[in-house]
């Protein structure tokens, strides 16, 4: 049974299983270096929609209905559907999934979104609540742009620590049987804020959250980055990335030889234009849920720290002169459990 | 230890109990028929904020701080907040609680959220997850009406079915030693869209979705309506509660007799002029925590279903000319275990 260690870090015991996973991308996703690792690619940002809002639905349809489909569960067996993503009153999330029927727990985590979603799915399924739960986020460049920015048609000049939106979608399915990878401890982040006011440079804002959790997560499991394969943060990007690494250094927490991020890997510096990388809560859940995944699951790697950085603010809270408020949410998987 | 009765109700074996709560409203709510019972009340609508959104987030900040007092357990000792309100991307959340250094999940299910933030609280405690859990929520009606509707300013004529968004925060600390009173049972709700596109009308929209929670819940627990002393849905309001009856009364469920509606509640008809009611996640959040805890506390009623009820719509999908899909999720809640 799932217990506590430390102040903040809970333990699995039974180590739920990640028994089927997808991750559903965008034609720039597909031409990024994962290209080859995701379920599937549309080629078309609209996917045959009448709004990109609505294909960005489809994205979580799409993506949760494969994961479905690989793990063998049927959507009936299904206990909870945990799911967020980045616009307004979730309307990815609920009109992707309405359909389903399967009870609906809507997570807001922004960013983190992914690991916000893995840790209650894991709780669930450990503590046997839950026989399955589904984990999954979504993002969409254009949807995203014209909430959060300008609209697409303006073509407003991107700042050099700016992140382009993936539009991609990942999904986990959990069960309690399964061959690999497990889940093997979560921690749930607080509320980090540095006063960072700048909308476009998130990877500073979150930096401090993800240095919050991380050095939390370590100091309750008395572990160090020498005891993992990888500590994959969600979408600090170029910029967060480099500032997260120092944040720890600090704290005597040396990363730097484990840390990648989604942000960096799931698009090419040189060729894709993205200046600092990309972000969105697609980009960590679509990384993770196939290339990530697939390593794990093939015993590739063995032991990982995922952890998902989300910026907590709103148009409106940037235009009434707040900062940006960051969370990060960390979960340890493994491929086997001894 | 939690289980699992049919298909979708979980059953507390170590009965969570509500250890503190407390209800703030504006000046119209303390002006209703319930003002008497909450915590504080503000006549003023900017609560000495420079924003009304700013003042939403004092309302959670109020509420959580007065709760948390009235348990006389520590920001420290708390192991997760479960959090949400109705403004775009959780503003009223995050910025109300970043101050507390609380490991944070945000939650999202519009006006739902109070029985949503409950549900995973108690489970979490129940399981030993978690020592001590806050659900909260709040809304705030300028901040509402300027975000889904019109500038107040623009004074725009309401419709009959139109309800009107509580000003307000209720807050609950959960844990596992507590006199009264204690979570006996809930039952996570699946979306539900019947196709109603009125967004003036979010009763006629709730109501299909309360059904089938209540419905379910009854099947699973093979009780009736006569088991319990009341049934409380979130804010229906007049048009909607009118519409679950007759929804259950096709299901030969009658709850006529014991049901009662927060939105009804929580305003004078006559004298008030909210049209169908009171709405938003503070409608239902300030009722339970505050007149309804305060008579299961004293034993005044014993045993009752709180059924929050959320529209999943924004005003985009609205726009872009999609219905309304709703949920509602269930809390059984009991003044006394034996």
């Amino acid at each position: 049974m799932a217990k506590r260690i430390g102040r903040y870090t809970i333990k699995m015991e039974n180590y739920p299983a990640i028994i089927g996973y997808a991750a559903v991308c965008g034609k720039k996703e597909a031409e990024g270096p994962l290209g080859h690792y995701f379920d599937y690619t549309f080629d078309d940002s609209m996917l045959g929609e009448t709004s990109w809002e609505k294909a960005e639905s489809r994205l979580q349809t799409e993506s949760v209905i494969r994961a479905l489909n690989k793990s063998g569960v049927s959507k009936e067996d299904v206990d909870f559907i945990f799911a967020g993503d980045l616009l307004n009153q979730y309307i990815s999330s609920t009109f992707g999934l309405r359909s389903l029927s399967i009870p609906f727990l809507g997570q807001f985590g922004a960013c983190s979104t992914m690991a916000q979603t893995l840790a209650l799915s894991s709780i669930m399924v450990e503590t046997g609540v839950a026989k399955h739960c589904i984990a999954v986020t979504s993002s969409h460049f254009c949807a995203a742009e014209r909430q959060f920015r300008f609209p697409l048609e303006y073509g407003g000049q991107r700042t050099p620590t700016a992140q382009w939106t993936v539009t991609g979608s990942g999904a986990a399915v959990l069960g309690k049987d399964g061959k690999s990878p497990f889940i093997s401890a979560v921690t749930v982040g607080k509320i980090v804020d540095l006063g960072v006011k700048d909308a476009n440079n998130m990877g500073a804002a979150m930096a401090p959250a993800a240095a919050a959790t991380i050095s939390d997560f370590f100091n309750d499991t008395k572990t160090e980055p020498s005891d993992y394969d990888l500590i994959l943060t969600g979408d600090l990007g170029e910029v967060g990335s480099k500032l997260l690494n120092e944040l720890l250094i600090k704290e005597n927490i040396d990363i730097s030889s484990k840390h990648s991020d989604c942000g960096i890997l799931i698009f090419d510096k040189k060729s894709q234009d993205v200046h600092a990388g990309g972000s969105g809560c697609g980009c960590s859940a679509s990384v993770l849920c196939s290339a990530i995944l697939n390593k794990l699951s093939s015993k590739k790697i063995n032991n990982i720290l995922f952890i998902a950085t989300g910026a907590l603010m709103s148009p409106t809270s940037s235009q009434q002169g707040e900062s940006i408020p960051s969370i990060a949410h960390l979960v340890n998987i493994k491929s086997s459990i001894k």
